[in-house]
């Protein structure tokens, strides 16, 4: 029997080659795709393209948080730039989205609930990251706890398998199960080329050089 | 200095309750509202109107859980009925949306975060109630300490004032409130009368015959 899991897919480096681990396991992968506001299209795109090309199930659900207060779903707010060192190291920055994690997984939590998948694969990291507390391993932990209280007699487990990784060595990850990172998109601004001086532009870039030196 | 809280407020007879609660509590109330495509706008109707009559802020989530699953957001599934000794004990029943309160309250989690708000209140019961899982206190208590974790050096918790109590406690907590109870709707359908035959009518109606007994 094949074991059906439900992957979060925003379109980025990360997400993308946590979708092609659980394909490499063996998972019939349900991506979702969320559409929650950002201040750009380009990395839904990229989701969409990333499923279609895997023949995978995907869903995109789309909300918007009224009270916004992330520069990465208000236009009005100025993304913040950082040096390579600086990054994470500076307190939460203002990309961050309150609950956004907390959020994506719950309905991942309802989608693996109603097609009985076990699994709920995302791409979080906690080293090379912006400092967001939804990226850490102890978040995940108290999750599952949650989990197994919220949904008894179902053992639906969620998977963080880049959670302790480098940047470079998730590339080299990549590489290996074939990622077509040309698909990918991580920048935070909307530009039609990537903007290279934000957070995520910086920490993409950083980790193609030490993986490939 | 007033303390904010947000309400998590469906326009029935339990988060109204909720919601006086938390007022008599000299909170200063921010309503939470989802249009998550229940069968009918009735109960959001309700909700807009005690936020309104109680000059609460309110916001409104609207999404789709495009799985469906459930007979409340599935205008093609039937509404159980139950003899009111049956309900909460024949297993989940198909009214249940599956991780619907995980999402509500990571929203909640959400504006609380924004608006610097530490308490969270929720009308959750477990003892009149449909058996739902996430109902349950052990549910509650998991959260509270997801809570911690996702949103570090920030004291939110998550309130149940009514898990414990009867329909009848929390109707007879309403009056001493003055909780509008004409202005809440309970029935799961959505005709211009509640049908007086689901769950929810069902344990409405018992409770006030045994409030007024």
């Amino acid at each position: 029997m094949i074991n059906k899991a439900v992957v979060l897919l925003s379109g980025g480096l990360d997400s993308t080659t946590t979708l092609y681990y659980a394909k490499k396991q063996k998972y019939d992968c349900y991506c979702l795709i969320f559409d929650y506001g950002q201040r750009h299209k380009k990395e839904i795109i990229s989701a969409k393209k990333i499923a279609k090309l895997n023949s995978c199930h995907y869903y995109i659900i789309k909300f918007t948080l009224p009270w916004r207060g992330s520069s990465l779903i208000d236009g009005g707010l100025q993304i913040p730039f950082h040096k390579a060192n600086q990054i994470g190291k500076t307190g939460v920055p203002s990309t961050y989205v309150p609950a956004r994690n907390t959020i994506f997984i719950s309905f991942a939590l309802s989608l693996a609930e109603t097609i009985g998948a076990e699994s709920i694969f995302i791409g979080a990291n906690a080293i090379d990251f912006s400092g967001y507390p939804d990226c850490r391993p102890e978040y995940y932990r108290q999750f599952n706890k949650l989990v197994s209280t919220a949904i008894p007699g179902k053992k639906i487990k969620i998977h963080t398998p880049l959670i302790d990784k480098t940047k470079a060595e998730i590339i080299r990850l990549g590489k290996k199960l074939n990622v077509p990172f040309e698909l990918t998109w991580s920048c935070y601004s909307g530009g039609r080329l990537p903007c290279g001086k934000c957070d995520s532009c910086i920490l993409r870039s950083k980790g193609f050089q030490e993986a490939n030196s």
